[in-house]
Order: structure tokens, then sequence, then C-alpha cells
């Protein structure tokens, strides 16, 4: 049978790690500073990098928390706040883990929709309208996963006036917003509204995933709450991981790795969008993203997603299951990730797609 | 004023660390298999590593869970249960850091306590008498954080023929087994009952702590359920760390560096004895302790810990606050660590411990 083709996982591809850069950067951590990140350490992160993140994004280095990884960290925000006690309005479809971690909390959520012009805030306005108190919105504004949508201007600045109106928090979610391929960034939430918003970003897309480092910028008031969970989770996560971020960040290597990967991920995305333009028009629907791991497909067809996942296999395809990013339904949702896969793969995967797409009964 | 001696909390010096072979490590494995590594991974742990614990512990590589330290893993087992739904024993007193996480999974404790012939089971019994269910007792059996003290055998035969009788699992922290200074090993529930004991042990205490490198070894039927919680968590530690730790334990370097820590410690331990003898003979009653970390002392005078905390720092001395290994009480316990502290501050430690028992009112 030919080879299996995975459009599945939207992880950075193995050659873009600049494995050397690493090696310097951790030669040099533990032999300038060993008894600073072998020893035992406060649950906030590495001061030199909780610094070094400070400065960028020009807030107190207080605020910045580093983990395993920014889900980690949001995982810690959510358990500082009792089981069961938060209400939470996310995009949909959105990022399963971070619905995963919802449900853990027993969150109540409030699913609004993504539709072509943007976020849907109407179930969220009905839902306070009916007089409930919304603790958090969770969006995912620069390049979704799963779709790859970019939330415009205007929702983003509605989304800040909801929040200010009705007293609740946004978490911003931005592991791809430095990934962007063509047109120029716009303000994140974070950006109009640092006092109430909880950004999430991480160095796994930016740098390599198996660091394990990621953080979370919290408003002041959250923080003490935080710590103490993920002190009581772990004491505190890898200072050598961190260490090794820092160093590579200090060098300014870290600008020179995102034109690397800018240049690689936005010449596949090219490719991907060449060819679903060929293949896939009058199949299904999609928008080419400015940037990020994905294009999401909306399929025109009413298709089962067990069956398409199946008919996927039988023609050497693996594909996402679309409902993992929805509370209910994703049947026709298709997440095509461009990041990982070579030319050939990304043009013989969407082949394959639009033959299933195609053969498909009705 | 005199150098505050920080008679506290029980880390391995950082002298201890062997930094040019953990640089030795990172590097081999940045240069072998950097895609092992640098790419996200299954939540279990770097199968090497699990493959050499495997083969150590004489168990399949399935049941063993690396983590970010021991402590993680304990949380993602106590997380994949329902919330307060378990019923834990424990030893009173006891490591407080995972009595802070049985209370998040809000466990109902049963505290048993430590007495000079070892752990009283007379709590437990009774509880059982009354009809109780116990999910698991916890208890670090050799040299125990935080009284030093190892649990005789007959208690170890005790607690494994009260667990098979009445369904219960052991949690048996082992961290400083290996770090023995004097004396034989004796068995441990492990080694009695693996199919009903939760192992935790950890590469903090003897490679270094910052690498947050710890593991528990399950019975087969939690595997499943731990690693969910885990990957929902973090997806996985970080592989970085874990092949630091691989490849110092794959060149036998784990066995040289146990010999050089057993000799440090052992050093200090028998300072701190004989200092102890000389001093608070009559003032404190202790064991010197095989291994481990600390000398758990005993107050003969019936003392508030606020007031010895603060009779403490005047007389130029941090102590830890008894208090946080009790449910209840322990005004009159004082943890000792011998582990980081020079032979002359263990000497002076003590001896303005002893000044500020004799000067004690009362």
């Amino acid at each position: 049978m030919e080879k299996m083709i995975a459009l599945t996982r939207g992880v950075p591809p193995t050659q873009s790690f600049a494995t050397e850069k690493l090696q310097a950067c951790v030669q040099t951590a533990l032999k300038d500073y060993p008894e600073k990140i072998l020893q035992y350490a406060k649950a906030a992160g590495f001061p030199p990098l909780r610094e070094w993140v400070a400065e960028r994004y020009k807030v107190d280095a207080g605020r910045v928390i580093i983990g395993t990884g920014s889900l980690c960290v949001l995982d810690h925000v959510l358990r500082s706040f009792p089981m069961g006690s938060l209400t939470v309005a996310i995009e949909e479809p959105t990022y399963d883990r971070t619905v995963t971690q919802l449900k853990r909390a027993q969150a109540k959520l409030i699913p609004c929709p993504i539709k072509k012009d943007g976020l849907d805030f109407t179930p969220l306005k009905e839902a306070l309208a009916r007089g409930e108190k919304l603790d958090f919105f969770y969006v995912v504004s620069d390049f979704q996963n799963p779709t790859g949508s970019l939330m415009p201007l205007t929702k983003r600045e509605e989304l800040v006036r909801l929040a200010r109106e009705h007293g609740f928090r946004i978490i911003e979610d931005l592991p791809y917003r430095q990934l962007r391929y063509s047109g120029e960034p716009i303000p994140s939430c974070w950006e109009m509204a640092p006092d109430i918003t909880l950004l999430m970003t991480s160095f796994s897309k930016l740098i390599a995933p198996g660091l394990r480092v990621g953080l979370m910028i919290l408003p002041e008031e959250l923080v003490a709450q935080t710590l103490k969970i993920a002190e009581d989770t772990y004491i505190n996560s890898s200072y050598v991981d961190q260490a090794i971020v820092y160093e590579f960040c200090k060098r300014g290597w870290l600008e020179e790795q995102l034109d690397d990967l800018r240049k690689l991920y936005g010449h596949r995305r090219n490719v991907m969008a060449e060819a679903m333009a060929e293949e896939l028009t009058g199949l299904c629907e999609w928008t080419v993203p400015d940037g990020g791991f994905f294009i999401g497909a909306f399929v025109n067809k009413p298709i089962k997603m067990d069956e398409l996942l199946k008919l996927g296999k039988e023609n050497g395809l693996q594909l996402t299951d679309g409902r993992g990013f929805y509370m209910q339904g994703g049947d026709q949702f298709v997440r095509l990730p461009f990041c990982a896969l070579e030319d050939d793969e990304i043009k013989e995967g969407i082949k394959r797609l639009a033959k299933v797409l195609r053969e498909y009964p009705g």
C-alpha cells in the first residue's frame, strides 16, 4: 500500500529544531550557573527568563509564570478556583486540550460559534441576559487551532468591551502570534486590556516543544493563588529547560529562528493553499490564514466523520476527528495542518482528501 | 549579628551536583537523538529511562510513569479518582507536601502516630472496625521525612497484611532508600507486595533536584487513568531532563554518585549525631537514623512552636515549624536536616538550639 499521509497533529517538524544552538545554550547554563538551575527553586520560573519575557511584554516580571507548557500553567490557574465554580465562554470550534482542562475543573461552558465574519457573541449575550456570571472567555485569537482563523479587530474590541462591562476576564492563548507569514499584526486583546487578560504563550512552537517551556502573564491579583497550586503540584518546573530558552533568547537566536520558521511555514502554507484551490474548490469552504499551523476546511456535503475517517484510511490518509474541537457536531470540519509535512506530502494529502470527498456518497 | 544558620529545608548541597558529568550527558542526548527529546511526546516518560528503571526494579516498563518530580506523578494518581472520594491513612508526622496534595483531593485522612517502636496502626484499625473503606496508606518507610525513622520490618509486614486483608493499597515514598550510611537494607513494602504498592522515587536527591525527574511504579490497573491525567495536564514532562538522567544512569555514574553522596551525608550525619549527644542530651529525645537527610528531635519541655521559632531567630537559628508535619500538635517536634550544612554549621546550629531550649522558660 502507498505510504500513509498524516494530516493530523500540528507539531513543528524535527528539521526546525536548532539542535546545535540548543547545545551551546545548555553548556553555558550548566557551566556558568549550575547552582541556579540544578537545585529546587521557586514555582514561578527561572528569574532571568521571567525578566526577559517581562521586558518583551512590558509588564512586571512578577506577573509572569513559567511552567511545563502554557497548558500546565492554565491548569494551575483553573485549579486555584473552587472545583465547579467557573463559567467559561469558548470559541467553537476550539483547542480541544483546553476544553478537557475546563471540563476537569467542572466549568460551565458557553460555546460561541466562529462564523465567516468571526466570533458570534450571541450565546454569551443570551447567557449574560439570563443573569449568568461569566468568569473567563477563552480565545485563540491569532491563527486559531483548529481553524487557522484570525479574530477580526472589531471582534477583539467587542470582546474587551463585553469583558469590561460584565466583569469577566479574557484568557488569550497566543502560541502562533509570532508565526505570521503575510499581512500586518492586529492588536491582541492582551495589548488592549492587559489588566483583565490572561495571556498564554509558549516556546514550544518557536524553539522546541520538548523543552516544555510555556508561560502565562496573569493579572496581578491571580498570581499568588496560581503559584500556590504550581508549588503544591511540582515545586517547580525544570529550570534547566528554562535556562536553555533564556540563553537562546538572550543571544538573539529566537529572532533568527522566527525568520527561518516564517520562511518554512509560509512556504508550506502556500503549497497547501494552492493544492486546496486546485483540488477542493466546490468540495469545501476555507480561508487561507496569514499564519499559524492550520487551514480549517468545512466540507460542503453532509458527511459523517466516522465514515470520512474510515474512507481516509482506506485511501492512505490519516485525518483528525473534527468533532474533537466541538461541543456538539463537527462532522463537517477537517483541520489541515501544513506545518509538519513536506511539499509532496501536502499535495498528495490534499489530492487524497479531494478524492475521498468526491467519492463520498450523497 | 552572627550569621544565621538554616536548620530548615532538606535539600542536597550544591557541591554534590556532578555538573561536568551532566554536561556530558546532555551533549550526548542532544547530539545522538535530538528528535526523540525535542518533540512532543508520550506522558509516561522517556522510553529508555522507563526501561532502565523497569530493569532495576524488575517490573514491566509499562508500569513506570516518569514526571516532573514524583510528587507531580502522585498528584496525577490522586486526580484520577473522583474529587473527595478517597480515604487515605498517613503517618504522623509525615511529609507535608503529600498532605497538601491529599487535602487538595479532598481525601479523608486517618493519621497513625509514629511511636518509639514504629508506626501505631490503632487509628487505622479503629477506622476499619467502624466500616471505613480505606483506599491508600501513604508511608515514607526508609529514613522518613521528617523524622528520619526507619519503619521496622514487623511493621512493614503488618502493613502489607492489613492491606491484603482490607483491600487497600500502599503508597510507599522512597526517595532516601538508596542513601543508607550504616546497617543493612530491610525489604520495602513494594518488594513484599508490588501488586498492591505504588512506589514513589526520584532522582532529585540522587542526581539533582533541578532536573525535576521523579517517578512512580504503579499497579497495572492504575496506569491508564493516571496517564490520562498527566497528558491532559502537561502533554509530557521534559524528555531533555529525563534523557540527562538516563545517560547518567547508563554510564554507571549513578553508582559513583551514590558512593560519593553516602560518604558526604554519612559523615554529616555523624557530625550531627555527635553534636546532639553532646548538646541536647536531656533536652530532646531522638534516634540516629541509618540514612536519609534528617534527625527528628522531640523536645522534652512543653514548648510552644511560635515561641521556639522566635527564640531561634533571635539566636541566629532558622528552624522548620514542626506543626507542618502534623494534623494536630507538633509543637514538640524539630526536624534537623544534616544534608546541606557544613560541619561547623551543624555543630554551631545544634549548639544554638541547645541554648534556646535550655533558656526556654519552664
